[in-house]
């Protein structure tokens, strides 16, 4: 399903797929995931995005083809049959960010199957919303068990790693802490269910939507909130009560959208974390007092953007070891001609998480 | 119950209660634990133990009365009626340790309740067999669910917080990562339930006893190994079958017994951590060769020395969490008369945890 | 010298010293520091400030009296005739802050000399600007060897703590780094010690003054930038040419005025950090693109409010292994009866470092 | 020069070098180091070592030609002309170590120059002790200064690696800490110029040589002790003294012969770290109390295995802020042709570092 025109329905073409280049994997999809930021790049918001492009970049399949030896990051050589997933982001391994900082997810030469190769570039299956793609030889695989559902898996190589990028930064662990997620969209559910793994006792989730409210219990939350009914000073209250008046020991932001980071940061406790991660595109300035909100309180503030293969590890893991609740992440599956419709349920907010899947039919 | 010559019975003996100095709280004993050092101070093998003594160094409270005020590490006043823990150590705020590094546990004039102060030291009643104790004015509480069984939390002062105090100095996470605990005592049994509430996928103990074994599994233990029946090469095996041939993440000893940590250091993977909590007294030399088993695979060995009020906290929290599955690490209850027979089963390991309780009859 | 009435001179006057209570210490000043926040104070801008008082919270001095037993940070008995130097915050040692977190300088009962205790208050000399200081006996205490100036240790307990604070929260250290200093006010030219001293390579000052940026370079600073002659671009260009085009891995704003944390924030590399002290009074709002300037960036932002014992004795450890250079900072010199003309240069931003001295006439 | 039989002289020798492949760069070298660890590999006792093979894993050259292009690590293009150092470990980017870990100095297929790869395999001049080396397309380059002696750098790239990693896994800095370092070859003496920048008031080296020990004086050890002439007592004394009796913070084990890991735990303050580094080949059994030793002081021990790009930049850094001191270390150069004689001093212990320079006659 190829992107030819920012706004315009994706069309359904059949692409030549080319000789495979040492290294290279030919994967059939079992399973692409449908994230938020598909429908940025598809009105064409995303400064990023090429055209043509195959939109996709969370993606589970199985191994049709190598060409000469390719290994996961595990070490075991991949065979064709393989279910595997892969980190979306390839990263060049040489660069200061590679080698010195040892943050790839920072590499200035950084590409992501379809959000930055156009399918004008060889091997041209650049991305998930296809039946095939092909991974390049430096991608970073994973097996995973033949007998789990792909669907689950997609969201662990998007939201999962960055949500996994976001508590990687934080220094030790959660034990008995009261932790705030802003936002209830995959990247929210995915922090609840890293703060209740990592040790949180109280975890706020301020939401819109009583349905996402309702699944953020199951995945750990104690305090899910609706911010409809809730205003913004019984909130606050809510949090300072159960922290004997000190404020939240974390926050983490997971919406984007102007003044949640304001009224975020005045939640957290002296000396606390403000995780922010879901400023994925423009959305205007934040009014901060820099000796009220930050100094005075010594609070920290910090950026997450994307993610590495550690991440997407964490996230797979923290998937694995429980992926009953997080089928319950998905609203909708579609066929791959369906992706328009996939991308309309998702624009207007009816799903939660969109996944196409393979036509078994 | 009164300590007068190691290896004699305890004996019962009415002890008048001072007047109460400021800031000192009397508490009336709901349950103290019978802890495995209670038994080497019993026998005079600990050679801090002064004579004579009332040992016990785990309790929980009603408190009784308070001169002056003295408020919670949350806070609140204390007030009588109050169920109440605290942390063992009292430590002096002033020293090098204490202000420099921030490890009060390392405090070189730390005292302990039923460790390190006589009976002969006013206010008398410095231990917790007994119906009554008097917590100093620099003694740190936390008060507690007036709903949660006494018994069950007893044991988060103690092996609970040192622990916390060992998952405390790994940074990070344990996200997906493979963990083998060495002995499943109450010291084994919360460092498999930190393991599993910070994340760890696959988790390992190495213990004599089925009983206990199949207690680590309730806590998140996933393959809990007898080694009276499985030897040495076959459970590193095991280790390394399920992490791709690396080894284990982390390695923690619970143990305290002579070649236990030459185990325990090569079931670790390049880069791996070695906690070491559970040599409490003399046992003897370790033989290890630096060359082949720490500098060439890049191995961290921490000791881990007792705990202070922050990982006491960690603790009491792991607890609150789920105290149902922890009522099950008590094996045997007494009432306080019962004191040397609580001794005994301790010595004999017929208990895994046994635990003093008020005699409510 | 006592402060009566917000933005009147300071009025000398004699105070009886009361008999000391157990464990309190009797000093004779030999120095006093005065500080950009006592000019707050004195014009009533600083809301803790009670009346009357005794400014001046930056001391060191010589023993006179010590009632009972007394210890420094180090473990030696103070002893009359002993030089000293101590953390002007108290701290209660028992709260959530100080036990849980060991952040002392987040205590909520936290307690300064010379800025939130009156002079009404037993044992009435609370502050520097005197004679003689009572310190009560949970201050912490360093000796300080004899034959060393007064006057160049005593920022080290207030600038220098602070500074210390910031570096103490990043992780590893700054070999080969890019730092970037915003103000050279006594805080910033500790920040530039401290950057030099752990290891920065490139080390940028902004800051208006030419004779500040002069004593920076003995300092170690290899790029002071005049702000008045080099515009925010040119600046920005200078930090982008040494690090290849990705900016500083670290900036410390030092300066506290609105603006400066939006430059500031700019010139960090991807994934850099930025410590904020200087805001010690309000200044206003930043304005803050978190997707474009945090988020996407992946920056962290760090407020660092005062300081406690452990970063005092790395402020004194740090002055004592260079003390010429740091002589360098003070540029006047008073008597006590002198204490209103010292705050007079500094407020008028004539004197780096004003520092009141014992008369010796 | 070739090694082709163990303990045999190497022998010169004229290898074609073949068309260099893509990324590849072919250096004429200025300067090689001969390492301590060359002299175990030429007479075999280290069992990594292939034959017929060019020794020589620290190098410094001048670019001659590039097949493509090649970017160093900050991103410049290598053009012919260039001074340049690299990393001397080549490893896959893709395993668990480098991509989950980010740790690829454990990389499992790390293959290093003059080490690991013999000349039988192509490009053949895989060795430092030659006119030319071929660097293949995944090593990590830095340009360097070309008004630099390049005999000065060579020894960044492996003892100056190793040390930057030690100390790059301590948390936080040395302001005003203890250190100790045990033996002052190379690596030793990078340790004290490490410990020196990054804080540390008082470093003691013990060591058996005046001439060393004066070396390190030079690069900041305020107690440079003679092991010959200082018993093991006195020298303990020496650093409890300095300590108010609590021992070091720090220790840095550099240099690999049995019962030295024993004196040096012992030397460590409660809480304290030790390094150990000079391990890199086998030298028997350490006997350790975990209990007295670890345990009871909360010890921690860290395994310091080669190093990464990373710590070969903050080697670099380190010497490029000080060319002049690390002149110090060289104590005799060569020519290529008296390779044998450089190996022999060294050996003999004759020479600190030797260095083999290009014959500029």
């Amino acid at each position: 399903m190829l992107l030819k025109a920012f706004n315009e329905p994706l069309e359904l073409r059949e692409i030549e797929i080319p000789q495979l280049d040492e290294g290279q994997v030919l994967v059939e999809l079992q399973a692409s995931g449908v994230c938020g930021s598909d429908i940025h790049m598809w009105s064409g918001e995303d400064p990023r995005t090429p055209l043509p492009i195959i939109l996709g970049h969370e993606g589970v399949g199985t191994v049709v083809d190598i060409k000469g030896e390719k290994r996961t990051v595990d070490g075991c050589s991949v065979k064709p049959g393989d279910s595997i997933i892969w980190n979306r982001g390839i990263t060049c391994g040489k660069c200061y960010s590679c080698t010195v900082l040892k943050e790839p997810s920072l590499c200035t030469s950084r590409r992501v199957y379809g959000i930055s190769i156009p399918s004008t570039e060889k091997p041209y299956v650049n991305g998930c919303y296809s039946d095939y793609i092909v991974l390049r030889s430096n991608t970073d695989i994973f097996a995973i068990p033949s007998n789990t559902d792909p669907a689950v898996l997609v969201s662990a190589s998007c939201s999962g790693a960055t949500s996994a990028h976001a508590f990687d930064m934080i220094p030790g662990n959660l034990i008995g802490q009261t932790v705030v997620v802003q936002g209830a969209g995959p990247l929210g559910v995915y922090a609840v269910a890293f703060a209740r793994r990592l040790g949180a006792s109280h975890i706020f989730v301020f939401e819109g939507s009583d349905q996402r409210l309702k699944l953020c219990r199951k995945f750990g939350s104690t305090h899910p909130v609706n911010i409809h009914t809730t205003p913004v000073d019984e909130r606050n209250a809510m949090v300072m009560d159960v922290t004997h008046g000190r404020g939240a020991d974390l926050v983490m932001e997971a919406v984007g959208l102007q003044g949640v980071a304001e009224e975020g940061v005045r939640l957290l406790r002296k000396g606390g974390t403000y995780l922010s991660a879901g400023y994925a595109q423009p959305a205007g300035k934040e009014s901060i007092d820099f000796y009220r909100d930050i100094v005075s309180r010594n609070i920290r503030i910090q950026g997450v953007w994307v993610s590495d293969t550690r991440h997407t590890r964490q996230a797979l893991d923290l998937v694995l070891d429980d992926p009953d609740t997080f089928a319950g992440l998905i609203t909708h599956r579609f066929n791959l001609e369906e992706a328009n419709e996939a991308l309309r349920v998702m624009k207007e907010r009816q799903a939660l998480k969109a996944v196409i899947t393979k036509n078994t039919g």
